[in-house]
């Protein structure tokens, strides 16, 4: 039992001190396995005092509703922190010490771009969001005041990218340059470009944390959406140009993604079901963040949408209920059935006095037919209760009532699948659409500032 | 009463956007408005939600021992923190706009070394900090663990020095130097000056922790510092050359230590006796390693230590306590008569079972003689009490009983003149120790790198 995490220990040692030609990814492979390791070794010795402070929920999808810590996603996103900050000499250090004269020379060393600052500004930034979130989970701030805690998180990644690069331009798709009759291939947004990179900043964050609930699934989908990006980045890393720009932006992104992996991956064994903790905000704000980070600074956020379709579902299919056109019960959880250990979709109920808004019944029997809710009528066919909007009572409807784990795994494969085509589609109809494929263009002008 | 502050909020605004030739300088106290303003309308609005999640404590030294909001420091602290970030465009955006090709026409920019990264290093190390310092209000870390609190939030700073200047040397007095017959006048400490930069990052925070106490003594200590380092500062930039590296490193200073003399004094308003918030350990370690951050990434350690003269006294004076050679009773906190409203020093009473340690006995005597302390003797002359040794319970013995606000005034005036007359030592005898001030030849190697 004692003899694999020393191990483990070994060789993530052996991994981040002896490492060859592909030095900053091997690093990353060793901090994730020391991340892994910190994170399932405190995890267990700090719950107690948690929950001693009054960070503890109950878990209603439990028979007896046991209670459970609370908010322990600060473990793995504090562990994740300070191995970033042990990486820098990893990533930096050769870029450094060879200092090139001019900008020219510098595509010798792994981090051409080699902005330290860009790197500090993203921690900062993940800090400030853990801090806020932190403070969310201790004091429940409003839901209409958290909702922009990461875009105050998110300043200080946007001021650096103010100081430090500047550049505001996006693509434009060749279709619209032909139909525009524009000769540049890229729009200049100016002040939009933050409000768009803040947008990235609130989108993220938020999208993980409303898509929760079920034992497992906050760290989950993380863990997908890392493994999707990962993915993604090998694309460049082992099929690309290694001379090339986005060869060493996807690099840094591989390299921020690793550890964190290896993090959510400790935190994920403690949080599946049944869960021994749960995750609090704090972990949902953090890892969306980290994401946001990684796309904004590699300078492919666009991209890194692709990976969030289910959430971004998500987030519409919620939208009537967020906006009152569906009543909206307190909690909108899958129902557990303690008799056979499953999970029912939740139900909104309709009354004479709190009948269907007129407006919603064409739309609710459309989205029947389309099999995208369940409705349950009277006898005189008068809707009287709707399942709640959300992608977890969904799944529910489309596949039927699940054990917890079971529904997690189904919502993660699903999340996995939609990535994945999107990850196909990226690299064979985008660059159609563009022209040529965005990475070289812009990143080329990005780095050359 | 509505009025002040809208005044104050258009001046700190003006301040900040319409300045003219000494930006930073100006920006920084429209910031240090801002943030006297934000804290004091944050505090009372928040404070009843920490007592609601258990963060408070008892204040001893009042009639009815009152139940007082605790750990509010963090609050002056995240807001610091981000009127830092939002000021980093001020500070760092002509040395962008004007980026020169070559580092000898940077003299022509404010910030000639305009190292952001040495900024947002300090910056993470702050945030790391708050974070820990949180932790362990909430969780109570023991002892042994959270004085090595401070050396873990320090790493961002000496990753980042390492990786981005690795100036190691530190200079030779003259004398030392002639008698040792050498020619140069620096030696390269290698790795163990980050032994010392990491020791400089413990002392601070803790030393600020340790001389606690008294309502208002903890933020009143730092603001008395933070006027100490601002007045050293002053030196250089109105009485010394504008293009020296000495200039930009004190300019740099002030522009984080103006700020947060702001947050401070905003934070002091409620602090103050009688203490309507108490501060918590997140502010202990927070103010000292805003000190600690200003004093190395400005490569001025040593002249930093000169402005912690009562600390490190207390420091010294407490050793025989803390290491059991006189028995350390739970709190050495001073006695508070209610019948007299006064402040009494507290008592470690000796019994037969637990005499004096026979080692003490010359050395009280000799202590008594000096009056570093107070002595009770029975008739046969055996001592049977020694007040506690601490800096506090010594300026009673000295100075009589206090009411706690004049106790805490008088604490505060005593470290402001023996900072005052360090200042003036430090420049007049070093520079003769030395052979020359120092701020020059190191600097210039520094920046030069």
């Amino acid at each position: 039992m004692t003899a694999q995490p020393v191990l483990a220990s070994v060789t993530s040692t052996a991994l981040i001190l002896f490492n060859g030609a592909f030095q900053p990814f091997q690093a990353a492979i060793g901090f994730a396995i020391l991340g892994y390791l910190f994170t399932t070794y405190m995890i267990p010795r700090v719950s107690p005092s948690f929950v001693k402070r009054g960070l503890y929920g109950k878990d209603m999808s439990k028979v007896g509703k046991p209670i459970i810590p609370e908010t322990i996603g600060v473990i793995p996103a504090i562990c994740y922190l300070f191995l970033m900050i042990l990486f820098i000499p990893f990533m930096y250090i050769r870029y450094y010490y060879n200092q090139p004269d001019t900008y020219d020379s510098e595509a010798a060393s792994l981090f051409p771009n080699g902005k330290l600052s860009s790197f500090l500004s993203g921690m900062l930034c993940l800090e400030s969001m853990v801090l806020l979130g932190l403070m969310d989970d201790l004091f429940d701030i409003r839901w209409r005041h958290k909702f922009f805690l990461p875009a105050i998180a998110a300043i200080p990644l946007l001021v650096i990218y103010y100081v430090d690069f500047g550049v505001t331009d996006v693509l434009i798709p060749k279709i619209i340059r032909r139909y525009l009759q524009v000769t540049t291939n890229s729009i200049d947004l100016g002040i939009f470009y933050y409000f768009y990179m803040a947008a990235v900043a609130i989108f993220c964050p938020n999208s993980v944390n409303i898509l929760a609930g079920v034992n497992g699934l906050e760290v989950g989908q993380t863990a997908v959406i890392a493994v999707l990006l990962l993915l993604n980045d090998f694309c460049y890393l082992f099929i690309g140009d290694s001379s090339s720009p986005a060869y060493s932006v996807h690099l840094y992104s591989s390299c921020m993604l690793i550890p964190f992996l290896g993090t959510a991956l400790g935190l994920l064994k403690y949080n599946w079901y049944p869960s021994k903790v749960f995750v609090g905000d704090t972990w949902c704000y953090f890892s969306g963040m980290v994401f946001a980070v990684v796309g904004i600074s590699g300078h492919f956020a666009k991209t890194l949408m692709l990976f969030f379709v289910p959430q971004i579902f998500n987030f519409i299919y919620s939208l009537p209920q967020l906006f009152g056109l569906v009543p909206c019960p307190r909690h909108r959880l899958p129902h557990f059935n303690p008799e056979d250990n499953l999970m029912y979709n939740s139900w909104t109920e309709y009354t004479e006095k709190q009948p269907v808004k007129p407006v919603m019944i064409p739309i609710f029997n459309a989205m029947e037919k389309l099999k995208l809710i369940a409705l349950i009528r009277d006898k005189n066919g008068t809707i009287i209760k709707s399942s709640n909007m959300t992608v977890i009572n969904l799944v529910i409807i489309w596949f039927g009532p699940k054990r917890e784990d079971h529904l997690c795994m189904l919502i993660m494969l699903l999340q996995f699948l939609t990535g994945l085509t999107m990850l196909l589609l990226r690299h064979t109809v985008a660059p159609m659409l563009f022209g040529f494929d965005n990475s070289w263009n812009m990143l080329t002008r990005f780095y050359k500032k």
